[in-house]
């Protein structure tokens, strides 16, 4: 198996999201090129990333919509449902608690834990915040997939730990601060300010053509 | 000017990060290997992202690490301090004010609005939260530079309208919904589902391994 890039499992995500784009807009077939530029790619670039996976699209024709969006839903893996565990319940961890979208991609928020005595106990929807002690029994009871942290810096790690202890796969990590895993456990880390630094690019290179 | 994707601009972001840890490691040099590793890229797509941009590192030692940074530092704009508007002062809207990486970055949300009643004339630390009518006259006093949208997203579009018609010309939309923009608008769509696709995609790839 052809080792795959982190960047080209990312475009697999947006073109999943740019095919149902163009599935509502009644389209049956579309180019790599109609595909890369909504992506922000290269045509060879889209080329390049389905090519890992097998043979797509017919010459002259380009990609069938629904085939190509089904294959993508099978090697992101986002054809079943994932149980997800949530060390944090401040206010990142509230409002991605209420992101619709997670759902909406079939991961389910099914544990949400704090080490706030005033937080334990209480309720966001069906769903109890408990302390961090109890996360080995709750993930193996809900057996949880992925485990997502959203507690300060300081203590990412050592959550990370316990999650790995309780048989925790693979972990979101919302914290700024480098954790380790083991080998085996995968690890993904948000950095929300990568986003404004697309944008202060884009700014800063118009007014350097101005 | 070559048209740079995306997706190198998120690399580096990412490099940029990276090479901060090699510094704080006391690294003065690195290669292209070392830090496509790290990066989740391949050493050629590393050389590639940075030769749209000039030419680094020396033959046989490999990019100076201080250098290789700000230079990084000043493509992507991050040089100076950006004036950022946030529309939505929800869960999400509160857990991005809060997020200290976007300030360490140069970042600063300097206003908050929203339509509820009962959230108007509060504070957020030094900041009042106002009405979005008031955002064009906001914008222009506080000189503005990047729109942030954490609204519902059925009300999103109407708020991208506002801020292009207040002279905003970056926008970051966490709605979940497309949004539209003139040409000379920058807009850069998160959604952070995505995240959690990468890690259900490292775990089906798991699975059929075994």
């Amino acid at each position: 198996l052809q080792k795959v890039s982190e960047w080209t499992i990312h475009r697999l995500s947006t073109y999943h999201r740019l095919l149902s784009e163009f599935e509502s807009e009644g389209r049956e077939y579309i180019s790599s090129h109609e595909l890369a530029h909504r992506a922000g790619a290269t045509p060879a670039q889209v080329r390049r990333d389905l090519s890992c996976f097998g043979t797509f699209g017919t010459k002259g024709r380009g990609y069938f919509v629904a085939d190509l969006s089904s294959m993508i839903t099978s090697i992101l893996g986002i054809d079943r449902d994932w149980r997800v565990a949530l060390v944090g319940a401040g206010r990142l961890g509230s409002a991605l608690f209420s992101y619709k979208e997670f759902r909406r991609r079939n991961f389910h928020i099914v544990a949400v834990f704090d080490s706030d005595k005033s937080k334990i106990g209480k309720h966001w929807a069906d769903v109890e915040i408990e302390h961090p002690d109890a996360l080995k029994a709750v993930v193996s009871k809900h057996q949880v997939d992925i485990g997502v942290i959203a507690v300060p810096s300081d203590t990412a790690q050592s959550v990370a730990n316990a999650m790995v202890d309780a048989g925790i796969k693979a972990i979101l990590n919302f914290a700024h601060r480098k954790l380790f895993v083991p080998d085996g456990v995968a690890l993904r880390n948000v950095n929300m300010a990568m986003e404004l630094e697309a944008l202060s690019y884009a700014m800063s290179r118009n007014r350097r053509l101005r």
